[in-house]
């Protein structure tokens, strides 16, 4: 009877609420980035001091409400998995958890204002879940491949960005002094950020000749290293798009280049998940679970 | 007398207006664009108090100078085409009519100060006419074709870069609070914008020891990040610029590599329109419209 | 007697000043570049009030230095080619002269301070001649080839930046006024454009709300167009790179090639300069000017 | 007895000090880092006026155990080489003394203040011996590869930007004058470079139309050339890619790359460094010193 058992109230809640291939599944979704953006909407207007006075009372059903819809959501994930505790204990798990309890824990405790500000601002986190959708695209595959492939790289060039932050920072410090804003070398430092990524707030800035001829090297070396980390990029990425072209052009997607369509967007639509050990990234068209071998539901 | 028909003072007029074959359709194109460029002119100089004060009545007329000749050129571009409906509710034929009425709106309404500049401001949407220049040139088709085609990449990277400016501006009210310039979240947010694309104006910046620190880590990933869409474009451009180069080669366009020139600007140089459907982007050499078959005049 | 008169005073003065392949020809232009340099630096002192005031009289004997000898060398370049008015009137002949003539002016007309410091800017125009140094190097030849390449696109690119300035810089004028620092339309576009270029001065900040939700978008719009003239000017040249070492390749470009020598450094060192059309940039090894076929001493 | 000499203490020291192929000279390494992160750490927190009052005793232990724990390792660095002359001469060697003496100076000349922060920042070029373990991950070889490629071009387009930065700066001190900030020519071109390379502090910023429109010209201009140095180091590297994947290819390097590690981090993983000559960058396996002939100990 295992298609039967397939069919069950609580496979098929887990398909809702955990896949996106059914209309309910994805719309499911739809809601749920509703309600996060909602929340976050709340968080953000209750913190802005004229609208919170007027609308304090709607603000406060808005968030009771969106806390109750994240209670039921999240009892029904619990349940609707095989292993609950792999699910409460994953990191979307904890996520989930944390942007729940604000309101719960303001009751409990009383909660002065600035407490319940932090509190809430835990909601925040949930925006992460969000992300999630980015993989239903599929987009993002050639993007991280490239990041990861420039990895050690980027870390080396960020290292040197560092050093020569602090070696220009304690320059900066003595020839500038506290007079003239530069209090101490790690602010001196945090000047030396700005200047050298070329954000240049102007909170700070050199007033002795010495300085600014110093702070003129710093910028032309930003300028001109600004170019190593864009470059790095973009070869990774050039190189990764022509392997994108040659080895993962099923016939499929080499029909989809033909006809001009922006191909990688077809790549990894499966959004099937294990109803046993959360797995996601499964083949197209697979029947089980490649990590624990669990049955997946069509 | 289907040749004979085709040079009535009708298809002459459209000619002229609608396309840029003929030297006098070339002479009333660059007599529209200096025009369109005087009406905005004329708007910005009449926002310049001083200016104003001193040049009200010669501002005056220029105006109703352009309100008339963008009238005449709005009749003229009705009876000129055959459905004076679709081109009156087409996006150019909407925008023609928002520039043309504001001068005959203040007579209507009276019109106080404020609300006369931005009946003004709306000409400014004129100038989306002088973009039709660039058609001509055809030197953005590949451009255009490198941004559509990394399209849905530079919108997941954007949504990343907005949930990290939601994330980064909470963690800033945090720390800095109201006392320092971050007021609320949504201006926290906007000043996480602000520095994570390396603009900086500077009108916040964090004080504290702890809000520059984490000002730093923010400063340096979107310094990081800065590469991300262009290693996109970049490597989307070079990929259709190997396309350009392989498959649209002409003989022509092969002789004109050889030769060295550029060879995108000989690309799409067809200017006609079609009195019936208007529509544009003809083949070379096309004889009837390839949309609704009406026969192109030469 | 051709290799006699090869070597008279002036054709000898010629090779000395126009040409950089002999031992006192490449000494004349150091010293030049020098005396260039130290004018420059000169006029730059002068214009700081406290060294002005200490060191008047240095300064002042330092210019006539610089001045005769600019002096001397305009003659000279002018007694040693074959047509002088050729010269005179070319592009450089002008800026020599116009930087020669300062302190002329200055004892001719009295010449109050500021008229003065007007005069000596022109100075700088002499700045030019030493870019003609770039040439011997011949290293800024694939990049002006990659910049020409790319030379309609990135007009395309700066006229829509200019019409989406023009387009917000209007908005902005609305959204926050006179009030806010946003007194006329081309101020607000002058900010706009501060803004899109990521350079943000902070000398104009939007203070509504609504005006900081549209530079938001404005930001994330300049950072996202940012890429653009990047990924052009990458392609293009990637491209020219690659052509210079196909194409380009003659047996000793190729064999410093091999060598991984900084191939293009090798381009174009020949510094001969025709005594009687002023043309440069002549063959390698070439015995006659290739422009007048007048015969080039070795 | 040439294998029984090899252990000795003193070649043993040497192998713990100087290479990071063994254990123990990995740990001394991570040691030696922690120690110099530690030390400029306290350097900063000194300078912080509020934490230096509080922790001063605290932060001067703490000075002394990091100079002691210096002293030692100077000495030893001294002894286990065979000649010690040419360490002690060599750019670490002279950066490990600078590192050391600044408490024993302060002890000899009793040492102001003032005196004492410029001597301690000169422990900041220790930061350097961090810039060593970079070679080891062999990371950064491709990276310095592609920018001395592009040496030339971009020491070319510095230069161009320079004197764009002095023709601007001229003009705009003649334009905005010392009445709206730019007091001299010197400061007026470090605006500029402020201007040019998009930082923007907004402590000097045009007040006048003209000028604003002149900075409206700058700003586009720099916006243009950021580009350049972009696609520069973008297409050197992207050859460099392409070269380090064809040529470099050891059948090692090959079955990582089949493998999907970043490639480039297997490179150069040869830490061993010459007893007799201090020279490193043997080749795997190597048995002798490729400079000196000197048996290296494995």
């Amino acid at each position: 009877m295992e298609p039967n058992q397939n069919h069950t109230w609580k496979t098929k809640l887990h398909e809702v609420i955990y896949e996106a291939d059914t209309p309910s599944g994805k719309l499911f979704d739809v809601l749920l980035l509703i309600f996060i953006l909602l929340s976050i909407v709340l968080v953000m207007l209750e913190s802005v001091v004229s609208i919170d006075r007027e609308y304090h009372r709607l603000l406060y059903i808005g968030e009771w409400v969106v806390t109750v819809l994240f209670t039921i959501e999240y009892i029904l994930r619990i349940i609707s998995v095989k292993k609950p505790f792999k699910y409460v204990f994953s990191f979307f798990g904890i996520i989930d958890f944390l942007s729940t309890i604000p309101m719960y824990l303001a009751i409990l405790f009383g909660g002065g204002a600035q407490a319940l500000v932090t509190l809430r601002a835990l909601r925040l986190l949930r925006v992460f879940r969000i992300l999630k959708l980015a993989r239903y695209l599929g987009a993002s595959n050639q993007l991280k491949d490239s990041i990861i492939a420039s990895r050690v790289k980027i870390m080396v060039f960020l290292f040197a960005v560092m050093v020569s932050s602090i070696v220009f920072g304690t320059i900066m410090y003595l020839v500038e002094g506290e007079a003239n804003g530069f209090d101490n070398i790690p602010k001196s430092v945090y000047w030396c950020v700005v200047t050298l990524t070329t954000v240049g707030f102007g909170d700070i800035a050199p007033q002795t000749a010495l300085g600014q001829f110093i702070t003129t090297i710093i910028m032309i070396l930003g300028y001109g290293i600004i170019a190593v980390p864009t470059g790095i990029v973009s070869a990774e990425y050039a190189k990764s798009s022509i392997k994108y072209n040659d080895n993962n052009a099923t016939p499929e997607t080499k029909a989809a280049k033909t006809m001009d369509l922006p191909e990688d967007v077809e790549l990894h639509m499966n959004s099937q998940c294990c109803i046993n050990c959360l797995n996601t990234k499964h083949q197209d068209g697979a029947d089980f679970c490649h990590k624990c071998g669990h049955k997946l539901h069509q």
